[in-house]
């Protein structure tokens, strides 16, 4: 697979990064208006070509696929012109602005047979990887809530919110764990620094068949925190990426739901307490992993991936409802 | 000041206990209609009396004061009838189960001249007393958000949810802080076990001048976890209550609003880092300090304390509003 | 079993209570020459004797035990005439202040036919226990080093160093779990406040055939540490006291040594990393463990007790070989 | 600056990239023995000579200075020959395997008027020289003990035992903190696997004026630990390398010792309990501000730097007498 990077700003020079190192891949050119950034990135990479014209990527029949790397807002533009010239397409997530244009992208890429990817990078970490092994082996039973919180002193964003900045890499994660569109979303947000950009956000989402998963991001928390609680019937499981040594923790604790309507008195719910395992497994580049995936898709037309347009459209049905949510003050959107 | 403890369920004999072991006050009698508790938990206070029927404790003209800590669900009746016949009175907290319950008491010990108190004990705590005291002292400049996480494998209550269980603890604690009423509250639940009671929520509240508070109660989290957060335009507080040697976190980092609005390229808003600083203070036993406190209210015929039946009542307003929220799947409720 | 405790300084009171509250002891008597101490802790008990005379408890032919909580000079002593009157001794840790105190001590226990017990309490807390579990089960393999960190700003005696203050713990602890001398003793000590008192010091047993154990104890730490590593061939073990949820730790890594002679390029030893896991056990007050098993032993007459004089005095001579070893500069003494 | 990178193995990389992007320094050239290695590596610098044979980098007039990453038992060799051609060296830590060796490397320089520089990296990381400043700033006041914990699953080496591998980390460090040699040394290691090396060994350096400082290093950890504990008569500090956000914790714990003679009983030292601050520092790479300051003393021949051929030459003294130390099963070496 031949791919071109365009969009060379914070994320794109790891894209260039990691399709390069990887066998099956060959950094066919990189692109970005701004000449200084383009030669200076250019630099790493002596045998690709630099470009700052993105028609002529896409008049190279030697491009097979282009990664989008670019502001959220071109999104859309670039891929479907992308796709248009017959290229597959790897974008940034979230993978666009606005669900007409991301369902637009998904009927586009399906009409060409062309892959569609997005690139939710947590899906491909070794962790999530790992939870997603035990919540498929049924050793969680049924998943009672899914807590998480992103939350840090960050660097503002301009063009779009803590939401549409931070929530994409949970919301993927969750998408790719239960992989099934909640039934409603409710979504609160505060305003205290730039103009009008939500900088704390709280998201609820209610699967409306036990289970319930809330979302808190924040800009302007003094600590760090990355954590992810799926409370189940059978066990639990902490993931905090910032553990270096434990990130995932399986508790074998939980609850039993005692069903006797007559026990009145005394206690309805019966507790286990157990062991608290933290299972190996090994470590892996997430995005080395990612542009693996993409250009395995690619080879062989898999439109399926892991991180497929689907999926990046479903992250963005409940970005957008959340958006209207927050306008509503916290009313509740049906999807 | 002689007071007579009521209930000797999980908290009365802790309040029994730390009233015989003030100076300021006399154990007089324990109260409870199960003869077996009373004498078991009678044996502690060789000089204090017994008794299983409240009218007789009500009518002892020696006892000044008592301190109920039975169901909620009786409170309004004990304390109601306490005041009429001219006691002071300590509730459990949350002080009422409505807000027109609460509000009857508060009218009433106002119009008798006595003390009602509330037994919000997180008040009484060295951490959050210090935390009061920088707030006080204006170190956080405006208060931005604060967010409450109060979650473990808990004892299921049968007759109240997780919100009128676990959220009075961190509303009385908020209340004392910023001393004020919310604008709104939204709030989410949902229901796992047990008969339909709320075992996971969410409660968002809503100051209108730019503090937003949101809380999260859980009675299922394998994991336990006591943090409350304090993200302020000046310094922030991390209060981490299970951190033994570092319960108070104080963060001088956080974020200065740049108004130009020409600055359209380039960071808006002005991040500082600073140190950390974990003060130190000396160590006491919340229920003590409460218990000193009532005696010295009741010597002096102080109506305002530090969590006054109006504090209770403000507690009870949010407790109420989120619960017709939870009905209402999160619809915002105005105070 | 009719218990009576012998001095009511910091730990005795512990122990009364534990015996108070014991099924199978009885609180004989309490005794102190201090009036005052002797009515104040009397006062929770207004069935037992009082006594500030240690003879008397020693002629009373009601008490079949005394237990022993002076100070460490006065356990010979005391523990001594107690073995003569017939009685069963419980002493406090570390037994005596010298070998052959505990050895005498030990031969008389012996000839008599009574228990001698000595209140090594680490050794009947569920975290040890857990851990003896574990080796007992063979699952470390050969146990390579034991490293022992016991430190943090504490109350300075003034007739023991830190080394006869802290690492008694920690002695008991691996005594209990090895169950077996060391060859040889070094330590090594330093004095910065009061009277020539050691206040930090390291010791290094090794049990010449592959195990090492090092033991850190300090006075003058601003932090607290009670950490625990076993290393073994198969999995290792971290035991952290301070840690509430997870105190023992069974890593799942381990080296395994290729004994290949011809692979001199390359990697010698290959290395496993594995599972975490935090194994759940029952939490119990180790003191009330400790009482039941004294009552155990005392109507069973069974010498051989979890803390037996024997391991009380193996305690004493690494002890007092790490004494003589400190003086000596850290010179190596052979047990 | 024109440096040239001798040997490609685990760390020569690094130097070359960081000499490669400092300012005042230019690449100019890498040496190893290995083509592949030296064609692998050399790739990312196309402007970068590449060279096998170690004579011509001493022969070429363009090279100021070498810098040596090759295995310990080379670098005399090589830092010999390369001050003999008037180049100025930069060696890997540690400096020499042999106390003679070192003395002779300084004698030499010193002679030629060249720079001598060993790597002891961690003197130039932002933590560390923190510490430095806090401690010149006379905040600890004396120093009472130093604790040192670097202990991990490691590879192994098996040219060196666990204490030159490890150990020249913290004692680096240590002599930069205090800045003088102790008085003796005592160590005791032990052997596990592979052919007779010590995989874990205790330090113990008495300075002989009231500081101590011990160490503890060890290949067989299964939990990976970085810990140094300095204690001070005033505060005392934490540096703990594996703590992102706060690596270093200042506790205005301390002691203070109560000279009088008379106070027999009660307590002889008063305790001092205070606030705990975590102080912000900027972050930088410290390989970094090493090349800089390398450069930098070439450039205005300094011959006294942060890391110079005196304080490698300190460094070797310890080890060299840890290693005799251990062989006597710990007997105390004087320096």
């Amino acid at each position: 697979m031949r791919v071109s990077v365009v969009g060379l700003g914070y994320w794109g020079p790891n894209l260039a990064r990691n399709f390069n190192a990887v066998e099956t891949a060959q950094l066919h050119s990189i692109c970005d208006q701004d000449k200084n950034r383009l030669a200076r990135i250019g630099e790493n990479y002596p045998a690709t070509k630099t470009c700052r014209d993105f028609s002529k990527v896409l008049s190279d029949p030697e491009v097979d696929a282009v990664a989008i790397a670019t502001p959220v807002q071109t999104h859309y533009d670039l891929a479907k012109a992308a796709l248009n010239a017959g290229k597959h397409v790897l974008v940034e997530k979230p993978m666009t602005d606005s669900v007409s244009a991301a369902e637009e992208l998904v009927a586009l890429a399906d009409e060409k047979g062309l892959v569609l990817m997005v690139d939710h990078v947590f899906v491909y970490s070794s962790p999530v990887r790992k939870i997603k092994e035990i919540i498929d082996a049924g050793e969680l039973g049924d998943l009672f809530f899914i807590d998480s919180v992103r939350i840090n002193l960050g660097l503002f964003q301009h063009d779009v919110n803590v939401v549409w900045d931070l929530a994409p890499h949970d919301l993927s994660i969750v998408d790719y764990l239960v992989g099934r569109l909640p039934k409603s979303v409710s979504a609160f947000g505060a305003v205290h620094a730039g103009q009008g950009i939500e900088d704390v956000a709280y998201l609820n989402l209610d699967f409306d068949d036990g289970l319930v998963a809330n979302f808190h991001v924040n800009w302007l928390s003094p600590v760090k925190v990355r954590h992810m609680l799926f409370g189940g019937s059978g066990k639990s499981i902490l993931y905090n990426d910032l553990d270096a040594s434990e990130p995932v923790k399986v508790y074998d604790r939980g609850i039993t739901v005692d069903g006797d309507p007559e026990a009145r008195h005394g206690l309805m719910v019966g507790y286990r307490s157990g062991d608290v395992l933290s299972p190996h497994f090994p470590k892996a580049e997430p995005l080395r992993v990612m542009a693996e995936h993409f250009a395995d898709c690619v080879k062989n037309k898999k439109q399926k991936s892991m991180s497929s347009g689907q999926a990046g459209l479903r992250v963005v049905k409940i970005l957008e409802a959340a958006q209207h949510s927050i306008k509503a003050q916290g009313g509740r959107i049906t999807l």
